[in-house]
């Protein structure tokens, strides 16, 4: 009787496996010297590949993190700094930053930003302003489990899944939208927005300028709100080159529709400073501008904390430089992981962003006729947690319509754990491989060729 | 049709003359050199008083600011730190502080509390734990603004006001209690919370343990949570000393109520840091202080600023001497206001805490029959900022039942400042007194002793 439906509900998706991981990651975790047999951590897409970068910066920068500037003490403004429209110089230095990873090809505006304390915050802000309780908010699978918390949980808002499907290397069709937004309206659920990732998480893939097309044209036919996840924007490190919906929207002639096109970025993973939380919301529309910004109340950014990023961003030249070194430390990785799962003869889905690899692991799901393909995979996962040592993120998590994905997370480990990773792996997927009988293999093969389950 | 009920609601309250005053003040801000005319801002309650204290100490320990501990760098592991726990020292810190700061009567356990990106998070949570849209949470009157954004704004709970009064030093009491909660019933609302603030904002005084017990009861009555925001708890600078609900609880036999009992903390009053957004909440209810840490994702603190204050708070010495000289500062300052405005003939409500007065302006209300004394008491508020330029808030917008009734804040200010308000201050009295005609005067007399309105 006495707790709210939210403090209750189980909208917020903690028993996601994907959570599950990290709570067994954490109970015995990797170290190379403490704890060898641990569980290495390949489910948590974090980038520290260029934290060093930051870190010599800030030993020859000191003042960035200290409390004076010229001379003079700098504690009592920022102690007392809390207005929730941020500091203007940080606003300047995030849309220059903004505009750098795309290619400098959008001229931002700080005044249509808004500074939140993390991505999570900014997707849920939006969300209070587009939606209400009970609307629908339609989001291609697989998606970021987080956004099932971020979101319905205390908005009441519901995500209606738009099936993508490996056939065309899950990119988003005008059928599949069509069909989500029906689903939603069977539900008598009125859509309000359509909330893209792009860079995908956990593809790791871009959207085309074609499929932006698309996307813009449904939400125009449609009348609703596009949310334009882009917090992996800083991720990308090969070719197609990202194109954020920002830039589409300044070539084509998209005057309606700019005020319902809201672009959600981190320093998070771009940076590599998720423990800062620096997060914010770009849109053309002065309304959600205006209510985001006192929304931010709930979520401002430390005064201290925005005064260093100030001073981390405003070195041009650095920031430069660690982008493009970022970029190639990141392939660099991809391409280790990518290899060493050929050798093993697993394939992953083409990418070239973020901080993980999709990865097709159909080949390992054998299944009799008492189980379904889908607890396959959660078997699956679940020995390679526990035979394997490695703690991956499994495909159902992500609400993929297909079984047998997996999400692998590359930057967040060093060279060496992810080679030791990969020997496990490879050990993992051959024990396997001689526990598979022919029986088993032929009733995969049917089973992998019938229509996908939801 | 495309924006959110919250994205367009008036529950925001940002029309209220409360931050209007703040707007105005902006455009027109006081400076001794720049602007000597300029609008003098009393309408913030910031603590000024105590900041050189943090600075010097800071100056005196500059490894709490830097990313080094023992010779080794921490950026790496503050930068990845986005645990949602928050760092265990600092919370260990925290409940040390807390048990300080309310004279170590009560034991607390970090593992009861839950940090927040401030207070303004930290109540929005709560009231996210424990109502649904469309229940009602009952808050004394008058009560700060915030509140109505804090509570009402994107949960959809609302506030159903207690009225307290002047009568009674604006106590509670229990017909108010019963008064407000048949308010609830008659508009079909369900109450789910008793929200408090203690020491009071706007009242600057502090619930008496007699006060707490009668609270406590109603809720047993009642079968409703409680929450006290108690984040002016380290600025009671003067007897009686501050009882807080967690040291009721512990002293008398509370345990069936124990668990619907929560506390929101803060260091944005005491230590005078509300750039650095350090909000908390303390319950012993398992079950909320697993949703409110889940919840808490949406502002997390910086763990860069996590670090900063777990290093001050540490040095237990300092902050003993800390507490203890701002107390003093407040007190002098609050003295200064007092008796300042005593020479006008203006009396305040005696207090003990906080960083404001709560000033009887009531001899300042001539309303004709045409104005109702609300109306009257806004125009005064009007003219104390355009002719008198200063910006104190009025009652009214701390939803006081009672017209003539305004806070004025004492500790953002330097003491020449404070000075130069009052000798303003001054000067509007006079001249409203040699406006105030004798027909005037009558009906006034008669309108104060009539019903408040609300």
């Amino acid at each position: 009787m006495l707790s709210s439906k939210a403090g209750s509900d189980a909208a917020h998706g903690q028993h996601s496996s994907y959570f599950l991981g990290w709570q067994e990651y954490e109970k015995n975790p990797y170290n190379a010297l403490q704890n060898p047999t641990g569980i290495i951590q390949l489910g948590l897409a974090e980038n520290q590949l260029s934290l060093d970068l930051i870190e010599s910066w800030l030993a020859r920068n000191p003042e960035a993190f200290g409390f004076n500037r010229n001379g003079k003490s700098t504690f009592r403004e920022l102690a007392l700094f809390q207005d929730y429209h941020g500091l203007p110089a940080l606003k300047n230095a995030l849309v220059d930053f903004m505009s750098q990873i795309r290619g400098n090809k959008v001229r931002l505006d700080p005044r249509k930003l808004v500074l939140t304390a993390g991505a999570t915050s900014a997707n849920e802000t939006l969300v209070f302003c587009v939606a209400d309780p009970g609307h629908a908010i339609l989001v291609p699978t697989p998606y970021y489990p987080g956004l099932d918390r971020d979101v319905q949980w205390r908005t009441g808002v519901k995500i209606v899944p738009i099936h993508c499907s490996s056939s065309n290397y899950f990119r988003i069709t005008e059928s599949a939208l069509e069909e989500a937004y029906q689903q939603a309206l069977n539900q008598n659920l009125e859509v309000r927005a359509l909330l893209i990732t792009n860079p995908s998480n956990p593809l790791g893939t871009t959207l085309s300028r074609e499929d932006l097309n698309l996307v813009i044209s449904f939400i125009i036919a449609k009348r609703i709100h596009l949310i334009s996840d882009e917090i992996y924007s800083g991720t990308v490190y090969d070719s197609p080159a990202f194109v954020s919906v920002a830039e589409a929207l300044t070539e084509e002639n998209h005057d309606e529709v700019s005020t319902r096109i809201h672009i959600v970025g981190s320093l998070s993973k771009d940076l590599g400073i998720p423990g800062f939380r620096v997060g914010m919301i770009y849109s053309n529309n002065v309304d959600i501008i205006k209510a985001a910004t006192k929304m931010s109340s709930f979520g401002l950014i430390s005064s201290q904390t925005q005064n260093l990023v100030l001073g981390i961003l405003s070195d041009r030249e650095f920031i430069t430089s660690y982008v493009r070194e970022n970029r190639k430390r990141l392939k660099r990785r991809q391409e280790m992981l990518v290899s060493g799962l050929e050798e093993m003869g697993i394939e992953c889905l083409k990418s070239n962003a973020g901080l993980f690899c999709w990865v097709d692991m159909r080949k390992l799901l054998f299944c009799n006729a008492a189980t379904t393909l889908f607890e396959t995979e959660k078997e699956v996962w679940a020995k390679i947690l526990s035979e394997g040592g490695l703690n991956v993120s499994s495909g159902l998590s992500f609400h993929c319509s297909e079984p047998g994905w997996f999400r692998v997370c590359f930057a967040n480990t060093s060279e060496q754990t992810l080679n030791l990773a990969m020997r496990r792996m490879k050990q993992f997927v051959e024990s396997r491989r001689r526990r598979r009988s022919p029986t088993k293999w032929f009733l995969q093969l049917i089973l992998r060729h019938s229509q996908p389950e939801r």
